[in-house]
């Protein structure tokens, strides 16, 4: 099986298609009036209430809507969980610079709240971190160019959407974005199995970036030596240890928890 | 495509299949003394540490060994995703009573902590809840027969093999096992998005059976009746909430947190 043959248009013509209800949902309410939405793609087949919703938001911004077989929306966006719907946006996935983010907090007035993921190469992980991170409230996730998945169209479905929300900064170096970060005074924090501390012992009710590494190999040495402190997940069983998504949304979940109890905004 | 024929055929025999380095370890580590293992498959192409460790494991217990092709192995595992290794195993899974799991906690001499999964229907999302469920510590988990995924080969590689240590009782009524359950002192607590108060709100430092709901629909309405008490996990961001896998997660460790904090045993 090659390429399928819409995708490869889409990626030729500088655009993007995001698929499933929630993604194209969000698409839409983030950047619906911006221009980047060119097309809305909907199954012959699927004629419900969330997807009639979903063309009424495409009319009534003259967003053109174009009817098309089930077969040729799964080769459109390259798989079958679409769910009946795309859309086809401007451009590759927008994402923001380092300075972006720090900006977006900056105008927060709030403490900081990042996401670091060091070489997450899972979709599914990183649209589920991503996902997580969105409904912890973080002012941004950074990602490193290099081993690390994009965000496809499979990332922005598992993310359900998030994505088209969070601004993510894909760095050329993730060291030197850590060292930028602390000098914005952020405390760089990474969850680490065999750390002594436990991630309930340290206070994250601080300007904060959690880092989280890959599913294998956990978080690379050097990007480890950038960390001020590493903590663990405490842990029952048998069983090594929790996936890097899991992990994630408990470590995500659990500075939510603390930033709150301790009265913090952002 | 049909049924893969070598999954077909271990059902036909009674046997079930589980793959993966992980899964396999585990079951070893399970099961592997007890006569419920009668062959290991491993591919031709992986001679690796971690397959030759299980291999050795497996001569050590005279538990016969056969090379296979990779093609072979994706044929009788049902998907590609084996890591070259798969074991054969007598019978279906071995699910649980309720009793079994009652018995299993009065044996710890502590307090209970139960998941209950109501309709959870995605592989990846119930393997991920039982490998949360394992990594927290709880006693065992309840399933409905109905409406819910059972606990297939996809199931026990999703969990990296904690299925094979975790209690999981299969009941036909959900509503008379959560009764059950209240007789035995236990409080029954729901996570839903709705309810007004938050699980960093409640005392979950008590006999605890908390009840996750399927992806679409939350709790059902009848379970839901049953629950002692429902909360939610405060969020921010725009994206309607955390995946069931997610939500569950984080709630099986804010539980733990808590217990733990409460120097509470079990």
């Amino acid at each position: 099986m090659g390429k399928p043959p819409g995708r490869a248009r889409a990626a030729s013509l500088n655009k993007r298609v995001v698929y499933g209800i929630n993604p194209v949902a969000e698409a839409f309410r983030s950047r619906g009036d911006s221009g980047a939405i060119v097309e809305l793609l909907v199954s012959e087949k699927r004629g419900d209430r969330l997807v009639e919703r979903i063309v009424g938001e495409a009319r009534s911004r003259n967003i053109p809507v174009r009817k098309v077989t089930p077969a040729d929306l799964t080769r459109i966006c390259g798989r079958p969980a679409h769910q009946g719907v795309a859309a086809v946006l401007r451009g590759g996935f927008p994402y923001r610079s380092l300075d972006d983010l720090i900006d977006a907090w900056r105008r927060t007035g709030g403490a900081a709240f990042f996401l670091v993921l060091d070489c997450i190469q899972d979709p599914q992980n990183l649209g589920s971190l991503l996902r997580a991170a969105h409904c912890a409230g973080v002012n941004g996730v950074v990602v490193p160019k290099d081993r690390s998945c994009p965000v496809t169209s499979t990332v922005v479905k598992a993310s359900a959407g998030a994505t088209e929300h969070t601004p993510v900064a894909r760095v050329t170096n993730l060291r030197e974005a850590l060292k930028r970060l602390k000098q914005e005074g952020v405390w760089i924090v990474g969850i680490e199995a065999d750390s002594p501390k436990s991630i309930y012992e340290e206070d994250l009710a601080v300007d904060l970036a959690l880092v989280i590494g890959s599913e294998d190999r956990g978080i690379r040495r050097l990007v480890r030596r950038e960390c001020d402190l590493c903590v663990h997940i405490p842990m029952r069983g048998l069983v090594n240890s929790l996936n890097a998504a899991q992990a994630g949304a408990i470590a995500l979940f659990e500075a939510r928890r603390q930033k709150d109890c301790a009265g913090i905004r952002g």
